[in-house]
């Protein structure tokens, strides 16, 4: 159980933020990071060079989507994922469970598993505990997730529970079939809803398994913040210190600091790189929604604060332009700076654990940025 | 009239090829060249930085998009066209005529220039020799060119020389027109169809105008490779050793040859990406069309003697898996490859022609690749 070491190099005085670095076969990562998604084995719009340029550590790919398409079978073949995107630093795999339980009418869960029809042609498929596993072995990931049930928001409490007791038995099959413990970490989730004594549970049962890291699992999917919050804050303090702890599904900046100041490690989103494309940039002034006819001449960058290549070198006015004429420079462009954007507050916030700042970084960023919850 | 220079460096021996240097006031260009284009102010899917080390030294952008979006005024405004896309190099805008006259119903042809709607929203719009003059001043291309009727094929002799008459009468008001000589060229464009003592009449009449150099039009519209051939062999001979000659509209391997070996300098066309975003690569082997069921375990690169960067980092299968999942990533990479064929054959030509070998060369290159023709 080497694949994955984290180690702890500073906690903050005045909240659990910890400045940390994990390493893993393909490379170190320091924590607390933003992980940029690459749902098809491609960041999208993006080279691998591009978002290790933005100071991109390591990227999320999806385990449903790469199944179905081109196939894990054929990403192993080729030589594993690293090899095939041509993406040589540290990825971290999701188990497929997210997408098969998104895909609501489409699926059933049984104990052994899930059965589901295909998003793209309606093929049925199953996917098990030791499926997800075979999987992610396949693709070759340093971080492989457990396959657990994403209970959505709001959820009965029987429910959550029986769920919760389900994604259990299931880490321990996840953990029982998995075998190249030197090559690939895997993770435990936390489920349990918004449910402190499930997530008590949830933690405990886990714990007695010994993963690579822990993730905190079903949020982000439509509470409210403050639920979000509430839940770390009696769920994180009882994950070792000697372990990673992953958020799911957060990528705004408000949200990524909430996670940090509460102890979270790690973090991914699609959400910098799909409003990206819909022509919206997360900005040091807040949101600039690049189509806005206040822009057309507007010869300034997108942040006048940011280093990136969009910000260097083009204005709102071209990038507004390129996006009226449907053109991918546009998407491009975007989404380099969303991304630099995120990886740049993390690396201003890991700069703030350090310096033991944090919360006074945290109050000024706000009050210049305003949130953003899309 | 200083702001183009041509130098010829040598002449083939065996055929009408020539080696030469265009100084323009951004750079200067080797020839033959091949030039890719930028219709909309940008390379779709590429930055000028992935331009330009592909080995692109010059581009082209479309006059009538850009007057129509963002608008010449806002180009102009923004410091111009080359700083608005952030495009050091020599650019080449074309006049508008092609796109105009390519509108057909949409269009009214009169003496003193064409009533037109756009294609975007029916708004009605008017462009004459002065008005395409003025719009290219705005931009600020190297290279302008003058506005001209492009007659398309077939067409009967007396059409073809009212309109050649024409487009000389326009030819001379542009010239007139254009004020900024030091700091960009204005290209004449013989017309005449497939008719040989119309396409003398055109060149014997611009030369009387002494522009900064000739692009032979109204070709690569439809007629048979021989009939395009045909009208190079006795209208280039005609033009003048010491200014570049230009055949516009021309990207395909076969036809670059063939114009080239008759004294080309210029060409350029959207072939080439076109045909990326579609899909379809151009390879030493011939076309490999990608989405096709064969590569899709096919680990070896799009064409294994390119030194482009989809070629030397990412294989068939995934190239076609991006393709097969609308990733973005697909048109990047096909497009690099396709760029970098066009410009390294055109860097091979040049080498041909440097060591007298380019009909050999020729023979070699039509053997392995056969035609394409898209």
């Amino acid at each position: 159980m080497s694949a994955i070491k984290y180690e702890l190099i500073k906690k903050s005085s005045d909240c659990d933020a910890r400045l940390g670095k994990i390493t893993t076969p393909h490379g170190e990562i320091e924590t607390p990071i933003f992980m940029p998604v690459g749902t098809r084995a491609t960041v999208k719009a993006m080279t691998p060079e591009e978002v290790k340029d933005l100071g991109a550590q390591i990227i999320l790919s999806n385990t449903y989507h790469l199944y179905l398409k081109p196939g894990h079978d054929l990403v192993e073949e080729a030589g594993g994922l690293h090899k095939f995107m041509n993406w040589h630093g540290p990825i971290l795999t999701d188990s497929g469970g997210f997408q098969v339980f998104s895909l609501g009418e489409l699926r059933k869960i049984k104990e052994e598993g899930v059965e589901f029809r295909s998003h793209i042609d309606g093929s049925k498929h199953f996917i098990s505990p030791e499926k997800a596993i075979e999987i992610q072995n396949s693709l070759g990931s340093d971080i492989m997730m457990c396959f657990d049930e994403c209970v959505s928001y709001p959820a009965e409490y029987e429910y959550t529970k029986q769920s919760m007791e389900r994604t259990t038995r299931w880490a321990q099959r996840c953990k029982d079939y998995h075998k190249n413990w030197d090559n690939q970490g895997l993770f435990g989730i936390v489920q349990g809803g918004m449910y402190k004594d499930l997530r008590e549970q949830s933690v405990k049962d886990l714990l007695e398994m010994d993963f690579s890291g822990y993730a905190v699992g079903g949020l982000s999917v439509g509470e409210p913040m403050e639920i979000m919050n509430e839940v770390l804050d009696y769920t994180v303090p009882l994950l070792p210190e000697n372990k990673p702890r992953y958020l799911m599904g957060v990528g705004s900046p408000d949200y990524l600091f909430e996670a940090v100041i509460r102890g979270i490690d790690m973090a991914d989103c699609v959400l910098p790189t799909r409003i990206a494309r819909n022509g919206t940039a997360m900005t040091s002034q807040g949101k600039v929604v690049i189509r806005n006819a206040k822009y057309s001449r507007d010869f300034s960058p997108l942040d006048p604060e940011c280093d990136c290549y969009a910000c260097k070198n083009y204005t709102k006015a071209y990038i507004r332009h390129l996006f009226n004429v449907d053109e991918i420079l546009a998407l491009r462009l975007t989404t380099i700076h969303n991304l630099r954007f995120l990886i740049k507050l993390m690396e201003n916030i890991r700069t703030a654990i350090k310096e033991d700042r944090l919360m006074e970084y945290k109050e000024v960023f706000y009050k210049n940025y305003g949130y953003i919850q899309d």
